[in-house]
């Protein structure tokens, strides 16, 4: 049977929800272990994860390869892969790609919103592309086998690393933005060039980057993958929830401000709605991955490509992206 | 063919002395990568180790486990295991010991010379034996496979080590206090415990352990050997050469004083004699080691008894030592 696959979470993580993914059949998620913390910072979030990792062994285990996949099928747990949502982790120093990539760290994106070291941040005004720092992080990346991700990245720099990245990228957690206009969704160029070089999209459940919001139906949302199917093809689309489990407001706050502003910045949020959106009805947490499943039957896709969808095309990214650039693919058993 | 397996060696690393352990016939050496560093420190030494790695492919890559011992002999290259003489790299946290097994810490000392955070070291007055944050630290790396080495404690702690230890330990680089009294040579009571214990003794071959110091002949050497061997079991024996080729006086100056003083200290040398020591003639490098191996022969060890002393019986604590606590042990093939 094809892995099930998440290609983001950041969820306030416990027991409960480790269960509800055995309960919603989620083989593998890529969480979120870092927004704006140092290296130091990121390294006290790697032992926070050991110490699940320890504490709950029969439910969860650390994911480094693709191989992972089925050995998380094999013994009934769910391979969690490491990620980051902006290289603050990395700091000023490009040796700490490769100690990172030793550690777990599986993707890692250029920005979060703002300017970086490395790319321009969606939010900002003004994109000027990839920084020269940029492009040695992108070639070091590539060599190790650490994914880049533009999730929150501008349009430039976004279409800049993949020009550059001699490896598929990804984009985990973000819809087109011809169906629903936000920043953070992207455009027909940046998804026509991320699929025609071999790179994923990950459709988000995070209620700003859907039509309706939280009240966005499920057929809405799984008509959305249709149309996008058929315009970029199945196989470079997965899913990648953005799902926020659990998470008090405080964790929005510092996913936004982190520690560059003394001021409020409401993010895709407002003054009238500075919390966590309310998720649709259908998808309220791990437990509900069927749920896409069946919504995707519904909107006409076959077994086969349900399969893809809900993780089998994350699997062969997977295999294509973990190891160092020189390496031969391998091939995982289905 | 048994691989040849240097217990220590602290390097002014470069090419020229990673062509020397492939003239040597060294397939594997536990390397130091960090003295009195922090963490962060210690970072950027994995990182300039990683630098090594990759310009230097063709000649030596990191070893993580036992079976990377064949993988030297079949690619004719040298793996290089890290360890660290001080616990200051874990700092206040014991969370690390999990992170740098991970980037491939295999050996780590509780103490270099002082009182630590978890034992004390030989050259205080006192020794206490192992703190409170000692003994949660030893169940750790017991745990994670991370070896306990109490090549520079006090005798109390090492005792102490040897007994709270699930695992064996080693000291992987000193000689017999009986053969010659320095600080740092080992009394028989420790001898005896260790090896009845399962451990290892690595011998050094630092002129400041050595009865003669750099004039002490070969055969002398050897002779040592063979009475430990009468006394102990070759099984529990090999070489940690504390080898510290090209590296300029600063270094030891740096061992010995790190930042815990203003003054100076001259460990085990001497206002007259502050530099590193002159190597005994017939160990000046590592194009040496088969000549300890023609020594070996020449004091009365069998061929498979010296293929244990340079090397077999690190394989088989390696084989033991660097896996979780709970894995089958792994056989490695020869």
């Amino acid at each position: 049977m094809t892995p099930v696959i998440d290609a983001l979470q950041y969820a306030n993580w416990s027991e409960k929800i480790f269960r509800q993914m055995r309960e919603g059949g989620v083989d593998a998620v890529h969480v979120t272990i870092t927004y704006h913390e140092n290296f130091r910072e990121t390294v006290l979030n790697i032992e926070a994860w050991n110490r699940l990792f320890e504490r709950h062994s029969d439910l969860i285990f650390q994911g480094f390869t693709a191989e992972d996949l089925n050995r998380a099928r094999q013994t009934g747990r769910t391979a969690i892969f490491f990620g980051s949502q902006n290289p603050s982790c990395i700091e000023d120093d490009i040796g700490l790609v490769e100690v990172l990539h030793r550690l777990g760290l599986r993707f890692m994106q250029l920005t979060y919103n703002n300017q970086s070291l490395l790319a321009t941040g969606c939010y900002e005004v003004e994109d000027t592309g990839l920084t020269r720092m940029g492009r040695e992080v992108v070639a070091e990346m590539n060599r190790v086998g650490l994914v880049i991700d533009m999730s929150h990245s501008g349009e430039r720099s976004t279409l800049d690393a993949i020009a550059h990245s001699t490896r598929p990228i990804a984009i985990t957690h973000a819809n087109p933005a011809a169906w629903h206009p936000a920043l953070r969704n992207k455009s027909d160029r940046v998804l026509r060039a991320l699929t025609e070089s071999g790179g994923m999209l990950g459709f988000s459940l995070y209620p700003h980057h859907l039509k309706g919001a939280g009240g966005c139906t499920l057929q809405t949302f799984c008509d959305m993958i249709a149309r996008t199917a058929e315009t970029y093809g199945v196989s470079h689309l997965g899913i990648g929830s953005d799902l926020c489990q659990d998470q008090p407001d405080s964790v929005v706050e510092w996913m936004r401000t982190g520690r560059w502003t003394k001021t409020v910045d409401f993010g895709e949020g407002s003054a009238d709605a500075p919390g966590f959106p309310p998720m649709p009805d259908w998808f309220a947490g791990n437990a509900d991955f069927p749920n896409i499943a069946k919504g995707l039957r519904a909107s006409g896709f076959s077994e086969e490509e349900t399969a893809a969808l809900m993780g089998g095309n994350w699997v062969r990214f997977f295999e294509q992206s973990f190891g160092p650039a020189e390496a031969p693919l391998k091939q995982v058993a289905e």
